[in-house]
């Protein structure tokens, strides 16, 4: 049976329920991160730790364990599920809500629960799109920090699919290419290694800070013009690298090198 | 104790509880209305189950209940819950993820949960800002359905809350005046009545709708200077309409004959 911990306590999966007053559930308020799991050992987790508790700065959401019992729980997740290759999800909402309102004053009993999945993979193969149905709001926030709001991606995600590709890299309202559905955008121009720069209204990845020195990348915006003249282009995320190899119909070939990738996620 | 209906069953608050993989926790997977209910009766039911549908569609997701059953719970539920003025939030997500991923392919099923609060007046007297912290996105199709994705309202709210306002009015993404935290926004510019239209990233909302026709109001988008020279304006939603008495410290005259707002809420 598969292990949660929720508010300090570790559990069965199917013990562990919520309120139906979460405003997790009822108006998206709340953060998450994916962390990975290689035996059992937490990749990369203070640095998740930190953007949790940033995330939860600009929603204002109290964090009531401190990170090293955030992070004893996480390893001995691991430890108890025993899968060879965990994705570790930490989600923090504000938990039930005292009553109806967009925003309540009062102390909040925030929701914090970690769940643990077999991954498989580093990295996938991916075909995209350039999703027309919705975009990123740099504008908001929210783009920059990993909020519950998720439903513009699984919009792009499902035009990715419908149109036979894998993923779809996103457009901000200015009309710059942002980022995947679940992962940053790196491509390659005239030589250089290019990504969008935050402002841009992404998520500040975790696996692209490590990538950014190791790859000598510039912060850059990309059109969808600059993306037409990539000579290759990849997605990451915490789980891993994807290369991309398809961008609406043209072919980009392979440019990752495995070992390289496999390295950078089992160094601290 | 409050009686709510989850599925086709109606059970204790207490003992209703969702799965911690329900994607509308964990993706905000999900839309929502708010249908008024004055004594057993639900104002303005067949339209909110109708926008339930549309919404339900823009985000593939099924309803697998016809609109007779829906009705009758939203009737029953007032009747069981006996307040005098409730707020009845219907609840709609793909429900629990056969597995993790923005998209899975393979048959949902589906939350579809009903709450039943109390409610006070028809229309508290609101003192607005124009939230700076962030904005509605007209480019995604969830500014026009009820989406559970809350969080930009959430931190618009919370800015309002701080600078000592009770409401925020929202900008779009190109600076438009959009809608109000949880309402449209009615402005009276050299006489004439006017709200934005859909297209700068608004819900349509059903209030709205009856108040379009009765108060001769034209759809137009509204700018900060607009805003500005406005003579009168007010906020509307599903539950009662709500005198702007203030915006950004500059003080509005009442607007709304009191009546005639009750006529409205109460006409099918």
């Amino acid at each position: 049976m598969t292990q949660v911990w929720c508010n300090g306590a570790f559990l069965d999966e199917t013990d562990a329920r919520l309120s139906i007053a979460d405003r997790g559930f009822t108006l998206a308020d709340g953060i998450f991160e994916t962390v990975l799991g290689v035996g059992e050992k937490a990749i990369w987790v203070a640095e998740h730790l930190q953007r949790l508790r940033e995330g939860a700065a600009v929603l204002a959401l109290p964090v009531d364990f401190d990170d090293q019992v955030l992070e004893s729980a996480v390893t001995e997740l691991l430890r108890k599920n025993g899968f060879p290759r965990s994705a570790i999800r930490i989600t923090l909402t504000r938990g039930p809500a005292i009553k109806r309102g967009l925003w309540v004053e009062g102390k909040a009993t925030p929701t914090l629960l970690m769940t643990c999945a077999p991954t498989a993979t580093l990295g996938a193969l991916q075909r995209v799109i350039i999703a027309r149905s919705t975009r990123r709001n740099e504008y908001s926030p929210l783009s920059r920090i990993k909020s519950l709001n998720y439903g513009d991606n699984i919009l792009a995600r499902r035009e990715a699919l419908v149109r036979g590709a894998t993923d779809a890299l996103m457009l901000n309202t200015k009309g710059h290419v942002a980022c995947a559905t679940v992962g940053n955008l790196f491509a390659q121009i005239a030589g250089e290694w290019i990504t969008p720069p935050v402002e841009d209204g992404i998520l500040s990845g975790i696996a692209r800070a490590k990538i950014l020195p190791q790859m000598n990348v510039r912060e850059v915006s990309l059109t969808e013009a600059d993306l037409r003249s990539a000579e290759a282009a990849f997605i990451s995320n915490s789980l891993g690298c994807y290369e991309i190899i398809e961008i609406e119909d043209r072919k980009l070939p392979s440019c990752l090198d495995e070992d390289l990738v496999a390295a950078l996620y089992e160094t601290p």
